[in-house]
């Protein structure tokens, strides 16, 4: 699997650990093209159980799949005045076909509004048509220059929401209502708190009249961008004339919205949950949830150590951690390769649990497990391990999110601050910071030029400070917004 | 939904009927690039299915995913001679990144097999580090000018499953494990019977050593390959320079396997199942299994009947059809629509059952269950529907299976048989025809070039006749093979 040399520490060089951690866990690797990546079986476990959960959420809220091209004529994007703008830049374009020069250049999609809300306007007549709810499951090109595994590659994985409202209200309600759909599912399952809010008119989505997200501060105290709801109003209804019939007989332009995460998720939660050793999986999302690693010295051991543990294993499997799926579990019999060895490939692939059972376990009818998250080893009986494993199993999820909401908290300044103390900080540790804002454009911009923070969002009431701030902290006029800042991935 | 025209007949125009079907069903739709198409969330829902049900059985055989990049730097195709030729006329190029012209074009991919192997050869060292087993589900690309919604379109959805062994037979045998798989899922699951064998080396993958596929009757009589897998040899592993020190020492090339379906088997599915009045689901792939159509004249009979209409839902969905889902039911309880407008539309999408309950059948305790496939009728207790709805699912998955093979069989021509009536045979009604060949490739030209008819699969030793065909068809000499010929989409 990996070498036995130690990944470079957190504190040391955390870029450098990140990269490490990726490739040697066997997550992902770099692909022949520039700022393409391979997701590796290890990292696409994690990212399969990320989509399996989210769609059944998205099902739950009333959304069906469906499927567009991925070829955008040129001419479309064209259509939607900032759209073009945030996006043209970063396309690949494909130019020939079948040995043929094309007659007009397709955009491979950056995004899929355009071609989804010219297909929406073909099927929408009258408001009994109305809403329609989709989602899709694809791949998106971004041509950026500077890359970093999962974070930011040219082609990614991701979904994308795309819905279509008789009114504003409506649309509004789906926007947030997706919010917090992202927002239960990176706390619950990805164990990773996240601040919501509202994105200010400078970060907005290119074509959006709003844009809220999900903020997530690693451990290098940067925030990332976990995920975006957009009510994007009738921008894209005017530019691709998608209108219905409204029950009073009048027509009118649909209001949309858009709502996507991506593979960018999976590096989220190496940098909210990696240590020194390698990653820590939640076990919500971990594709082994339990490795049994026997022990044994004599050939008369191992015999007898290999047979308790492939009892441990049936006996596991019978279990289930949040049904309906039955626990994960891997024994690792290699023979040739000591348990110390084996201990370190799975610390560094993150696996929750480590089950160990040596010849003087069998005696005792016992088994030991171990947390990855903490470490700390417990030994149960063979007879209740299947209970002790799901209890332990709902624990390490349980404490993987309150570290994070604690590191999280340690790392927040909230209360007065100056600008030059602000400077001090973002020039030190960094972290989340709030503050007031007058709202602005030019104290958005000086911040950021001067600081290389940005607001991440206009934070959502419950998780504004108690104490509303009152003044901005860049020009000392009267607060319109609390603010969040951070500099982020 | 749909008008209520009526859908052009098979006997008609079985190639009119089948695009009035997709489009009025809703399974897909034209996009404005040519030759793309849009799955909609009804032909989507059945592609998410056979997903789940498939990637299944990849695990349970020992597979796991992965993702590859989209992108392929040109050189890459060429490096095996065969593969380029086949692949090489029909790709999509980008030539634009960023604003910028590439120094490589980049090839959109038309199949992984380079891009993979490459990255295969660089975590293969050692006999230990195989065998590889790997499955992807991707989207890609083939210039083609002519293209049929689901049949053959230039953008599909599919999966391609990449392997690597140490040994010949290995890889044999993970190619004919594969080949199980896909006719198992096509018979146990899309009731659509399949022929399975070799194809002959001028049909055969472009780059493989062998290639072997599915082949199943349309009701037009012609052939549709369901699904391939390539045996490669080790002409990718030679091309690419995949390597591995075997328990001997030596190093070695790798023996390669690569196997595929894709949305084309939403396709066979209407062209197999599809009649007069629409698209035929088997229960097993129907988003919907079941359709609760409450009947009412009167406001009075209207409260009472959706009343009895919820609780039957309620029952039915506390019922699992081949367990752990529950069964899929939805009820239409729309109003200003008619009983006989709603079975109209959800006869055309193909929901396997639909329960009629009307205000004397809520006095009787009782409701009407209708077959979508041969639309026969039983009236049923409300307080046995649970079992009697899932006993009838179960009997229409069987029969949708046995009615196909029985029209595939009809249609099949087995026995000597002369050349002049194959031609006679191929220029009527076409079907399946069995006859000797004696491995030349100029009588496989000879009767392709007459008569359009192809060999589709030199049958595996189940599907081959009682009796072995002696002589060629075509020249007369001894056969070396029995083949079974037909046109094909």
């Amino acid at each position: 699997m990996a070498d036995d040399k130690k990944l470079t520490t957190r504190a040391a060089d955390f870029s450098a650990w990140y990269n490490e951690l990726v490739l040697r866990a066997e997550l992902a690797d770099y692909s022949p093209v520039r700022g393409c990546m391979v997701i590796r079986p290890n990292g696409y476990g994690i990212w399969e159980r990320m989509q399996r959960q989210l769609d059944d959420m998205f099902k739950e809220t009333g959304h069906v799949n469906a499927y567009f091209p991925m070829f955008i004529p040129e001419s479309f994007l064209h259509k939607e005045a900032q759209h073009v703008e945030g996006f043209a830049p970063e396309t690949a374009v494909v130019t020939h076909g079948g040995g043929k020069k094309l007659e007009e250049p397709l955009v491979v999609r950056p995004t899929s509004e355009t071609i989804i809300y010219a297909m929406y306007a073909k099927w929408v007549q009258s408001y009994r048509d109305l809403p329609i709810l989709i989602n899709q499951w694809a791949n998106v090109v971004r041509w950026e220059m500077r890359t970093r595994l999962f974070l930011r590659t040219l082609e990614f994985l991701w979904q994308e929401g795309h819905t279509a409202h008789a009114t504003h209200d409506e649309a509004e309600a789906e926007t947030l209502q997706m919010l917090r759909v992202y927002s239960d599912f990176m706390e619950g399952w990805m164990a990773m708190p996240v601040v919501t809010g509202l994105k200010t008119e400078s970060e907005k989505f290119a074509g959006a009249l709003r844009t809220y997200a999900c903020e997530a501060m690693m451990q290098d105290n940067r925030a990332l961008q976990a995920g975006t709801s957009h009510n994007l109003g009738q921008n894209f209804a005017r530019a691709f004339d998608l209108k219905f019939q409204s029950e009073a007989g009048e027509m009118e332009y649909a209001w949309n919205t858009s709502w996507g995460v991506s593979t960018r998720l999976v590096g989220a939660l190496v940098m909210t949950h990696g240590d020194d050793n390698g990653l820590r999986v939640p076990p919500l999302l971990a594709p082994i949830e339990l490795v049994v690693v026997p022990i044994w010295r004599s050939d008369d051991d191992r015999v007898r150590v290999l047979e308790a543990a492939r009892r441990v294993c049936d006996r596991l499997r019978e279990w289930e951690f949040r049904a309906p799926s039955r626990l994960r579990v891997h024994l690792d019999d290699r023979e040739g390769v000591k348990p110390g060895a084996k201990y370190y490939e799975w610390e560094l692939r993150g696996v929750p649990v480590r089950v160990e059972i040596g010849p003087r376990d069998v005696d005792a009818n016992q088994a030991v497990l171990v947390r990855r998250d903490t470490r700390a080893k417990s030994t149960v009986s063979l007879d209740s391990i299947g209970e002790d494993a799901n209890e332990l199993l709902s624990e390490i999820q349980q404490d993987m999110l309150i570290v994070a909401r604690e590191r999280r908290e340690e790392n927040s300044h909230r209360g007065p601050i100056t600008y030059d103390r602000f400077r001090e900080v973002m020039a030190a540790d960094g972290g989340f910071v709030y503050t007031g804002w007058c709202g602005s454009a030019a104290c958005e911009a000086q911040v950021k030029d001067e600081t290389k923070a940005t607001i991440r969002v206009l934070p959502d009431e419950e998780f504004r400070s108690a104490e509303a701030p009152q003044k901005c902290m860049t020009c000392g006029s009267a607060a319109a917004h609390e603010a969040l800042w951070a500099k982020a991935y």
